[in-house]
């Protein structure tokens, strides 16, 4: 499982405060507290507490720089934001995301191949959320058409079938477990598979309970990489074992350190 | 999902001590703490510390049903035993369990089709254990197609893919998480799907959270039933949890105290 530290973000009031002044200690304290408890990428997006982030991405993202060669992954909805952190970026990075509609894939997989960077693609577009797996899998089939077709390689494209908090869209999450199942499937080679994992729990009061039953369920979905608190040591527990359970890390009675030492 | 506890089995001290004495207070406060934690039915095992299982059996039995009501899972091998449980049975029961050999499904059969009780067919054989999902299959097959021909109903049969420690058996976990999936294929009307949890860990150091994480993924792999540990408080959280994230039950702030007041 490839884990984006998701906490590197504007909508924490950390961050909010980090970017008002440029303080670095912040963020970098930040990103290799996420990097120590097992991340293995970073998101960094500046949020709502921006005013100017075409500045301020590129702040983060040199700033995160001076601390780590981990890879960066840019969040942003507005293209010129993501360019923006692209040409700052010496790290690897990820571009998050584009959506499948037209005007997004014609800016970004060009954006992407340019930068040699991964991108993801998150299925919904104009027409809103998706509602079920088949709309789903329509949306992913979209955008992989076009990444094809612009010699985007599939290999470096993860598809987020877009999770949605329990408290709103309960019965959706069976639906969405089922479309990364089949994301792998309607192209070869596959596409990877991503989640914003903490989308599930918005809004909900046990959050980390329920977060941890969905990544578990998830991983044995096939899932390839979970954007996430990389602090939440239950969560990161809860990960290790469902690999192990999975047989992807060998057994051994102390394999909840043997994996963080790797 | 039915859960069925554990505890009342002769390999715990405790109630290899009450059978020694026949202390049936032991037992029944063994029972009630179970059901106060959430089982719904209660496996009975004179396991290795008995002198007389013949006798040990129905004292059990009776010693429970003095306290509850709840249905009983009558665990032995030995089909005997089991016989002498059901003659003291007043509470519904579950016989735990018939192999796929002949000599067990003949004589076992007609036994919980003459009490009315339950059955569960572990998918083992004299053959020995099975080593992968298709021979799984086969011996889950063979039990139906018993059940079937004698008459039994197939809804009242529940089907053990039978759980291998992790730390022996890493690379079936899959097999068996795909096999309780099959199961409820094989045969219209479905037949019911059950585990004994524990043994996924055996021998294991982290034992909880192994069990969380499987019986995680057993629940998204449709599984109705589990003999487990009703008292591992985080364990019926992770089980009540899952089956939150997969619809089972509608989702409130307070889902984990609606579950267990109802």
């Amino acid at each position: 499982m490839f884990v984006i530290g998701e906490l590197i973000n504007g909508m924490y009031s950390n961050i909010a405060l980090a970017l008002k002044d440029h303080n670095k200690k912040i963020v970098q304290t930040c990103a290799l507290e996420q990097i120590a408890s097992g991340a293995d990428a970073l998101d960094i997006c500046c949020g709502p507490a921006s005013q100017n982030p075409l500045i301020d991405m590129p702040w983060l993202v040199e700033t995160v720089q001076e601390v780590t060669d981990k890879p960066l992954c840019l969040d942003s909805s507005n293209p010129k934001v993501i360019q923006e952190g692209l040409k700052a970026a010496k790290n690897k990075t990820i571009i998050n995301s584009t959506t499948a509609d037209a005007e997004k894939l014609e800016i970004l997989i060009p954006l992407a191949k340019k930068y040699k960077s991964k991108l993801i693609g998150i299925t919904i577009s104009a027409q809103g959320i998706p509602q079920n797996k088949d709309q789903r899998l329509e949306l992913a089939a979209t955008i992989l058409t076009q990444a094809g077709e612009q010699g985007f390689p599939i290999k470096d494209l993860y598809l987020d079938p877009i999770v949605m908090p329990i408290n709103v869209a309960q019965n959706q999450i069976q639906d969405i477990l089922a479309a990364l199942l089949e994301f792998k499937l309607i192209s070869q080679p596959s596409p990877k598979t991503i989640i914003g994992l903490s989308n599930i729990s918005q809004g909900s009061k046990v959050r980390s309970l329920i977060n941890r039953a969905f990544l578990t369920m998830a991983v044995a979905s096939g899932l390839d990489s979970a954007i996430l608190d990389p602090k939440d040591k239950e969560l990161m527990d809860a990960l290790i074992t469902a690999e192990l359970v999975l047989n992807k890390n060998i057994y051994c009675d102390s394999y909840l350190e043997a994996y963080r030492k790797k």
